[in-house]
């Protein structure tokens, strides 16, 4: 049975329980490394770094020309020329040699004149007298011996070894790069070693939480040592945890940080060390435990997938900030508008992933999907918010701070399409990558009158929309014309596809029309309001007297056409109405209804927009993306582009 | 004889000739590398990934409950409860596992009367029916089996790898990483290697650009190949570029790529393939070679550190970013505003070396010194602007692109400190990076008045001054109320300390005080004009009647007490006016002169920053730091952290 934690403490709480701990234990990695300097790059310093030696270290002539002695040019004038002794006055130096010993000012070879002696030239004669480093590169000019070049501390660039070898320091004291064992658990569990050549079967679950932490741990610049799966077994876990500790510097314990009855994590830390937080009042990353074995961190962290990401940016990363003595190179915090509410729960700390779209002059962030099983919510996420434990909901509009998991750069240069969902537009997605590879393509999958939203409030650069209009039997202009009154956009067609019901390969239950699927033997999957394929199925059963009381799974939702496919072709439903495309990507069969129009809207404040042009250009003019569209089935590509309103 | 290039084109000239070349050979990296998905962390995709299975990939139960086909319990209703034969219609399941063939639905254990019949549950009595899906984790509730995980051209992150993992795709396609080969040349340069364990001797200068273009290099995702040095000789060189080209996709020559007699790069490069561009009307950078041998790019890079620099980022930096697909993962750049006068030359691109301090609102950046032989330069800059060949000068206030190259967070959380220059300030540098490793402190070295400009045009967050008034006797005070009038500010002791003339070990000239420096034989070394240190001097010489034009070495001046002590020490001076602990850590002895009040000036609107925070902590609490300060020799620290005015 689960236990419910009722006594989970804040994240504040639990930060600064854990933070006095480890200044307690004093985590630093204090003990420096000598490198090479060569090797550093990347590298923090263990102490400042001064210079053993100028740079330059002697002193040279800035120009070609004689090297003289200063004082001994004092006399010389227009009126009464000075002679000077070459060889032993004056020495022929070119730019960049040293200065001869005693020398110290140079005078340009354009301003001497050249006595000859018998075969060869015995003086020079000047016209002015020069001062003390008179055409000289000083020792020094760049570095000073002594000097401090770098400090503690620091993280060490390119140029800085540079500026280490120049002043003498070819090996210097680093911090330790320090070593964190990852240790998943779960009986269930199955390594990507063991399933290489095979499909996993039910109840597997494929094993990449570990290397997602791995690569995390990687990115925060310590050096992560993988632990085999371990069982859900108190004692191997406990096993696992000492041999771990030993060698490691920290510990990540994976899943098992509940308190089910399978959760063994609590009490085999305990049993070796000491347990001082288990549960902060988060979401997701609830059920985190930390704890101390010999002195060294343990961290359970939860299995979700997105739990175990959030808490190991919340503990793990300033840890090996302490650690390590420098920040972590992640995680950059911009501020962004919200375009719709977000809520949460009084007493949570609650992080929310975001898409953010730099549409107009602010940046704005869009909340996605919550589930913290959903993998891919972060993978399509640029950021995350959160909502403090002392608030409710962040009402639209509200500014907020997004703490980034992409790079700045990459989301400026994304283009942010929201509406109904279409194969072609991952195929386009693809293909600016590929031909723009600075620049991005994101879609998110709301349906067409939530596309039409999204361009009102400012959300996206483009809407994907298929809305057939029952009155007029026009496509999508009238919704424009009704929805969108301030804002002047232009419509651009996509394709035509075809709409079907999918039905399983061979269509076993016999499914000719709408009208099947009143029959008790077939359950039927459906698309969520507000999209355009919803419409059209209501349309539809409309036309046909069929009331939707009649249709078994009619209230359960999806949100694209591929998860329609896929619920067909796992058995979760015999048939839904879907795209072509989706019936041939999973192999399923398909029973026309419908042929539509599906059209972009863009907003005509972006047409000079490069990263619209970008999307114009390929779908006007990109025959290789117009042919792989065709190769899909279903699409017609003939008015590909074409502006049909605006 | 150097030769000027009377023909160098424009940048945007010279781009575009590269580009177009680049594009006949096609350099993208397009065939791909096949590695495991567990090491593809920071690669860059060759293909799109799709789903290779679902996940879930199997229909598992979200609740702990009983398992059942829900269209067996449509007749249930509270008034008519339906039993159900558990083992036949309903089978019990914990969280997370798999739906038993044929069941679509689970009840919570919470719902349902369990009917036990002899020693075993017989049935389970339901009050309610359930729709398809009730409480189950569908298939590809994540991920749908064949949907785009990841698309072309894109940099692979942790969470990505987690992604590719779960949805099958245990090994993936990569771009190749790109070899570029790095050769050093020059006769006088001498490596690392070579001079570990002893210092080098004129005219050997330290081969260290090549392990800077090598770091550049690693920071821009590709794999550097070392060269041993090459000496000036033509072919040496031809015979490097010639076996470099064949193993590497590019190569870099460091140094004679001017048109000197040492020069030997452009006939090098001529001779086996083509040379396309040389000299290109940038500063600096100007004497930059590109050309091409066997199809493959090869670049003579000018030696200056400065000049390899910037020219790494204007050329080879784009290259590698199209041989790659993506971008390399450097330089930000933001928007700030310029403090004061940057100028140039029509008719040259030139990039000018910045600080940037987030002073107020906005970013403020402050041009730096410009020497194309400043390593430590580029080291003490934040960033790079660029003024365009068409504008003379950038007036101050004008707003700039600044191409970062130093991390923005690290620059926001940067103290800058603009004025007098102490070694205090450098001892402070480096206790605020142990004590605070995310805060960094910069000073920048402009004299007292310089720093009181500063303050005054908000470019900085504190001044460091040390001005002594004649008339009143007073320090510092009598300075802020003439000069500082708009803005309200606080001045806080940092140290007293002893200014004296500093001559070498043992006195050799005999100098016992300011009458010496009229001597003939007495070369003295100046600091720059308003400078607190010279406006000491000046009153020195001026109470005892001597005229500056009496003084050899009057004009040559310096703007830090250690690069006065280098300049006695290395034998460019006899003498000059510095404070003590430049004397001690020279080795130079020292004839004292005065003692004076070194102030820290901070605006009131700062006094709450969590920066300015961080440093009268230090100043005032830090008694490691104090005594550090003690220990340089000189100092009193009796006042330090005091408020002294305001």
């Amino acid at each position: 049975m689960k236990q419910i934690f009722l006594n989970a403490i804040s994240l504040e709480k639990g930060l600064d329980i854990f933070f006095k701990y480890l200044e307690s234990i004093d985590i630093s990695h204090k003990s420096p490394e000598i490198i090479k300097t060569t090797d550093s790059l990347g590298r923090i310093t263990a102490s400042p770094i001064f210079a053993k030696y100028s740079s330059p270290f002697y002193h040279s002539a800035a120009m070609d020309g004689y090297a003289v002695r200063s004082f001994e040019t004092f006399t010389a004038s227009d009126r009464s020329p000075l002679l000077l002794k070459i060889g032993e006055q004056a020495v022929y130096v070119d730019t960049g040699d040293p200065m001869p010993d005693g020398f110290d000012a140079v005078i340009m070879i354009e301003d001497v004149n050249i006595i000859r002696g018998q075969n060869v030239d015995e003086y020079i004669e000047i016209y002015q007298p020069v001062t003390p480093y008179h055409h000289v590169r000083a020792i020094g000019e760049d570095i000073v011996s002594t000097e401090l070049i770098i400090p503690e501390n620091y993280r060490i660039r390119p140029i800085d070894i540079g500026a280490m070898l120049a002043s003498g320091n070819f090996e210097i004291p680093v911090r330790k790069i320090p070593n964190i064992a990852v240790i998943p658990t779960g009986t269930e569990l199955i390594s990507i070693e063991d399933i290489r050549d095979r499909h996993p079967r039910p109840p597997e679950i494929i094993e990449y939480n570990s290397h997602v932490v791995a690569g995390l741990l990687r990115e925060y610049g310590v050096n992560p040592i993988k632990w085999e799966i371990v069982r859900d077994d108190i004692d191997l876990i406990r096993d696992a945890i000492k041999g771990a500790s030993k060698i490691a510097d920290s510990v990540i314990i994976i899943a098992g940080s509940g308190r089910g009855s399978e959760d063994f994590t609590f009490d085999a830390i305990s049993s070796l060390g000491e347990v001082i937080v288990h549960g902060i009042a988060i979401k997701p990353g609830k059920p985190i435990i930390i704890g101390f074995v010999n002195n060294k961190p343990i961290f359970g962290l939860p299995g979700y997938p997105v739990s175990t990401y959030i808490t190991m940016q919340l503990f793990v990363k300033p840890m090996i900030e302490k650690m390590i003595g420098n920040t972590v190179q992640s995680g950059k915090t911009i501020k962004a508008r919200l375009s719709r509410q977000a809520s949460s729960s009084i007493g949570i700390d609650e992080f929310i992933r975001v898409k953010v779209g730099f549409i107009g002059d602010t940046p704005i962030a869009t909340p996605i999907g919550r589930g913290a099983g959903l993998l891919m919510s972060i993978v399509r996420a640029d950021g995350i918010i959160k909502i403090p434990n002392n608030v409710e909901a962040l009402s639209a509009g509200t500014e907020v701070d997004v703490e980034l998991i992409r790079d700045v750069d990459d989301i400026k240069n994304t283009i942010v399409c929201i509406g109904s969902h279409d194969s072609t537009l991952d195929v386009l997605a693809n293909f600016i990558k590929k031909r723009y590879p600075q620049f991005s393509f994101s879609s998110a999958h709301v349906g067409s009158l939530g596309g039409i939203m999204a361009i009102k409030r400012g959300e996206a650069h483009i809407a994907g929309i298929h809305l057939l209009d029952e009155q007029t039997g026009e496509y999508n202009v009238p919704f424009i014309k009704r929805l969108l009154k301030e804002e002047q956009v232009i419509l651009i067609n996509l394709v035509h596809r075809e709409q079907g019901l999918l039905v399983k390969k061979g269509n076993p239950k016999k499914i000719m029309g709408f009208e099947d699927l009143t029959r008790d033997d077939v359950v039927f999957i459906n698309r969520q309001s507000g999209s355009g394929t919803r419409l059209l199925f209501d349309k539809c059963i409309r036309e046909r007297g069929i009331n939707p009381s009649m249709i078994k799974g009619y209230n359960k939702e999806e949100f694209t056409h591929m998860t329609i496919a896929s619920a067909v072709k796992t058995g979760l439903a015999d048939t839904g109405l879907a795209i072509y495309s989706a019936a041939v990507s999973l192999g399923l069969d398909f029973i026309p209804v419908a042929k539509e129009r599906y059209d972009l809207i863009i907003p005509k404040r972006f047409i000079d927009d490069k990263r619209i042009n970008i999307v114009l250009d390929i779908i006007r003019n990109d025959n290789e993306f117009r042919e792989f569209v065709m190769s899909l089935g279903g699409y017609d590509t003939s008015d590909m582009g074409k502006v049909v309103f605006g």
